[in-house]
C-alpha cells in the first residue's frame, strides 16, 4: 500500500477530489462544477483539479494511485457505458483519458456509489455488515450492493443501478429514458420538484419568503414550524422507504446506508424513511430488524472509497 | 448421489411431487389441490402424497432423499417464515413436520424458486450462465437469483421475493399488506383481474361466449383474431418486462428465464416482454443483450429442484 492516494468523486453537478493519508485521513480536497459539455472539457478540468489537489498535500498526480468515480454505468473494464448525468462522457473511457492527460498509467475507475460502499464497509457505517446497499442520495440515486460479504457485480459490472427501478409505472419522465424512476421521487431533484408543486398550490409557508428554496432551506423551514415543509419532508421519506422496501424485497438486504449530497437532509429524512419501510417491506415481521443508517463519511465517501480502491489495487 | 430422489413444490393452489431418477428423468409424479387451511393438514396431505408417488417407483419415502419447495420466504435454516399464498402455513417448520409424519430424518426446504432457478441452472434453460434471475409466473410472481455464479440468498435467506416488488406506488391491494406489487400485475390472478376489467368494459370478444376465461382461453383467442385479448396479452407482457426491466437495473441481469404455472402463455407473454424490455431498461444500448428465455423443465421445474437440492444434501 502506497502512503497516499487520490480519489475523484464526478457527480452530475460537481467534481470532489481529495487526498487519502495511509490512516484514512483526507489530507486535502477541492470541488468544482462538472457540468462539462464533452468528455474532453471533463477530462481536462478532472485533470487540473488532481493536479492541484496532489500538489497542496506533496502526493505526485503523476504516480500515486488515482481513483476515480463516476454517476453512471461503468463496466468491469473502467469502460464509461452510460448516464444520464454525464451524458457528454457516456460511452467514453474518462479514466483511460485522464491517465493520458497527466501522464500517468492506470487510473482505476468505478461506479461512485459502488466506491461509498466500499468507503463505508471499511471505515463507516457499515463495518462488520454483510448484506447492505449504500444508497447515495443526490441530484439522483446511486447504489451500491454487498450481498453476502460481495459487492454484486452483475453481468457487466453494471450492477446498482436502482435510482432507476421504475416505483410508478408510466410515471415522471426520467433522464435515463425511462419514466417512474425511484430518483424522481427521492433525490434533490424530486425535492425541489415537490417543493415548487407545493408552493405552486400555497402548501409551503417558506416559499412565501423564497423563491425556490434549497433542501436546506426546506428543512430549516419545517424546524420552524412549517407544516408544508415537513409534510413535504415526510413524503420524500416515504419515498425513500418505497425503494428500499423493493430492495429488501429483492436481495433480502435489511442493513441500508444512506449518504450521498443529500445528508444534510437525514435527520429529516430517514426517520420518516424508517417508519414506513416496515410498513411497506413485504413479510417485515419476519426479517431481521430493518436499519436505515446514517453513512458516517458524508458526501465524501464515493471520493474515499476512489482513493481506497485505487490504493488496494497498487 | 442416490438414485431415486424425492421432490415435492408447493404451491398457492396446488403441490406437485415428484420422484427423480439419477439422470434427471421425472420416474412418476401427482398433483393434488394444497388449498389447506391449517399446517397440519397440509402436512397430512403431503406425506400421504409422497408416500403414494414414492410406492409408485420403487422409493422409500422414509429414506430417500426428499426436498419441498414452498412459495413463499424460507430461511436458512428451513422455516417457513412468511407467505401471503400458504397463510396457513406460515410461521411452522413445514419441512420438519413432514420428517415427522414420514419418520423419516431431515426434509430439505427452500424457496419454490429457488429451487427451479438450481434445476434450470443444472438442466435447462440457464446452464452456463453466471447471472441469471429465474421467474415463476403462477398465481403470484417467485424469483430466483444467481448472481456471479451464486444463489442469492441475503440477510436472513429471503432474497428473491421478486413478486412483491412495489411497480405501482399506493397501487392495487396486495394479499402480502403491500400495494402494487409486480405480481398484482403480471401472473394468472392478474391475467384474471385484466380479463373480467376488460370483459366489462366490452373489450373483450371471447368474454361474450365464455363468462370466465381462463389465461390459457384467452390465449386461444387471441390465436383465432380476438383483437382486445391480443391486446390484453400484450399488456401482460409490458408489465412482465417492467419488472424485469427493474431487476435488470439492480442486478445487471442480462438472462431471464421465464416459468411456471403460466408457461403455456409463454409464446404470447414472452415476445411482447423481450420488445418492451428494451424501451424499459436504463442504459438497455450499453448492456449485454437482454434474454428473456423460456424455461426448459416447465411447471415441474421447483419440485425437480427439491429432488436435486435433496439429493446435494444427501
Amino acid at each position: 500500500m502506497n502512503d497516499l492516494a487520490i480519489g475523484v468523486d464526478v457527480g452530475g453537478t460537481k467534481s470532489l477530489a481529495l487526498v487519502l493519508g495511509a490512516d484514512g485521513a483526507v489530507l486535502a480536497s477541492s470541488r468544482v462544477s462538472s457540468r462539462a459539455t464533452s468528455v474532453d472539457a471533463l477530462v481536462d478540468s478532472l485533470a487540473r483539479q488532481v493536479e492541484d489537489v496532489a500538489s497542496r498535500c506533496g502526493a505526485d498526480a503523476s504516480a500515486a494511485p488515482l481513483g476515480l468515480g463516476l454517476a453512471g454505468m461503468v463496466a468491469r473494464n473502467g469502460h464509461f457505458a452510460f448516464s444520464p448525468h454525464l451524458p457528454g462522457a457516456s460511452g467514453s473511457d474518462v479514466g483511460a483519458s485522464l491517465a493520458t492527460a497527466l501522464g500517468r498509467g492506470s487510473v482505476v475507475v468505478d461506479n461512485d456509489a459502488n466506491l461509498a460502499a466500499l468507503a463505508e464497509g471499511h471505515w463507516g457505517a457499515a463495518r462488520d455488515e454483510t448484506n447492505y446497499v449504500m444508497i447515495t442520495l443526490g441530484t439522483g440515486i446511486g447504489g451500491g450492493i454487498v450481498a453476502d460479504g460481495r459487492l454484486l457485480r452483475g453481468a457487466a459490472g453494471f450492477a446498482g443501478e436502482i435510482g432507476h427501478m421504475t416505483l410508478v409505472a408510466r410515471g415522471e419522465p426520467c433522464p435515463c429514458g425511462g419514466r417512474g424512476c425511484w430518483e424522481r421521487y427521492a433525490s434533490g431533484t424530486a425535492l425541489a420538484r415537490l417543493a415548487r408543486e407545493a408552493a405552486r398550490e400555497g402548501r409551503l409557508d417558506v416559499a412565501k419568503f423564497l423563491a425556490d428554496p434549497t433542501g436546506e432551506e426546506v428543512a430549516a423551514a419545517a424546524d420552524h414550524g412549517d407544516e408544508g415543509a415537513r409534510a413535504l419532508l415526510e413524503e420524500m421519506g416515504w419515498w425513500l422507504a418505497a425503494g428500499l422496501a423493493n430492495l429488501a424485497a429483492i436481495l433480502d438486504t435489511s442493513c441500508f446506508v444512506v449518504g450521498g449530497g443529500l445528508s444534510a437532509l437525514s435527520a429529516h429524512l430517514l426517520p420518516s424513511a424508517r417508519r414506513h419501510l416496515v410498513e411497506l417491506t413485504e413479510g417485515a415481521v419476519a426479517r431481521a430488524d430493518l436499519r436505515v443508517l446514517e453513512a458516517t463519511l458524508g458526501p465524501s465517501a464515493s471520493a474515499i472509497g476512489a482513493a481506497l480502491a485505487a490504493r488496494m489495487e497498487t
